[in-house]
């Protein structure tokens, strides 16, 4: 299937069948495009974390405004970013990136250094700002291979950030929670969503041509 | 070929073939992609202008550093999201959204003055750093797409965004510019970014598992 026939497919369920577990391999491959997706200068300012742990999932339900697709998912993806730029997580960066392509450290340093004078200058509200935005990239890409693979995934921004933040102890990796993806099966008997028809505006709406 | 084998062929194209145009049929499909994208509370904040326009994009050139890929590509997606939340705005989608199922308007009132409270009471800056999230979904589901076609896509921060509002008169439409997103065929002789090996940090570093 295509992945336009897959996002028809696709749908933000609502009701988890708990009972359903996505196996190892399937939730490697949804993790997997999310690591693959492009990120602003290649700096791959976000991570996944990926919970299978019934009782930190039982958990974040309470700070995630009582959804229970938190904890009835199989698994539950974290899209969290880092809390702000530092001179360090850039230089590190380009050091990987270079040392993976076998070219000498500082070939795009003109770049690195550019790039630092503009990160480093602005508040901390910015930069996270900007890493978080690259976590929606990620997170794109992990519903899109879900989907390929038919397995349900919702996208979602509402729960209590800090709180998520305490419970996963992110604070120490210098990260900070910006989206969840529950992954597994839907229960098509308890989901109020599954038969509702999917809204999108027209294309003639959507696309402004300019030719 | 599966969405991991896509994103792994899909690089940052860095030199456009001009010569080489993409089809109509295949624009519709990366554009598409982008318009079943899923948004924040289904609001579909971001809408995409599909610039084939020889002078248009030659004059985005000069707000975009100069970087040529924005004139050669084949067409020039620019993704541009609702500078603000309004009453309106959210009025509207609800009851588009209640059309299209054949529910009576006013069916999730209780949802949608929920989200007007939130919303309504942000700043203008809070408001569009959440439109411009929803759009970096967009053009995930469109590099997606363009890699399932073999069309390459090179993702764009890096622009005036205030001048590029002027050349589009986005302002008048509500709009900001966010994306850009030059799509075409890459001149793999005159690419120095074409055979340079992809850059990711290892699945074990990327991935926290809470098992």
């Amino acid at each position: 299937m295509s992945l336009i026939d897959n996002l028809q497919w696709r749908y933000a369920t609502k009701k988890y069948d708990s009972s359903l577990k996505v196996n190892e391999t399937d939730v490697q491959k949804i993790v997997e495009a999310a690591r693959l997706a492009p990120t602003s200068s290649g700096l791959q300012q976000f991570r996944v974390l990926v919970i299978s742990n019934q009782t930190i999932k039982d958990k974040l339900v309470e700070v995630s405004f009582g959804q229970e697709i938190v904890k009835d998912c199989s698994h539950l993806l974290v899209f969290a970013s880092w809390e702000k730029y530092t001179e360090d997580l850039i230089d590190n960066a380009a050091d990987f990136s270079t040392d993976v392509r076998e070219l000498p450290r500082g070939q795009f340093s003109s770049y690195t250094e550019k790039l630092k004078r503009v990160l480093l200058s602005q508040s901390i509200e910015e930069n996270f700002s900007h890493t978080a935005k690259q976590a929606y990239i990620g997170m794109a890409m992990s519903i899109a291979q879900a989907a390929e693979l038919k397995i349900d995934a919702t996208p979602m921004e509402g729960f209590e950030n800090d709180k998520v933040d305490e419970i996963l102890d992110l604070k120490s990796k210098g990260l900070k929670s910006v989206l969840m993806l529950p992954i597994g099966y839907r229960d098509m008997e308890n989901d109020w969503n599954a038969n509702l028809k999917k809204v999108r505006i027209p294309m003639e709406e959507f696309a402004i041509e300019i030719k």
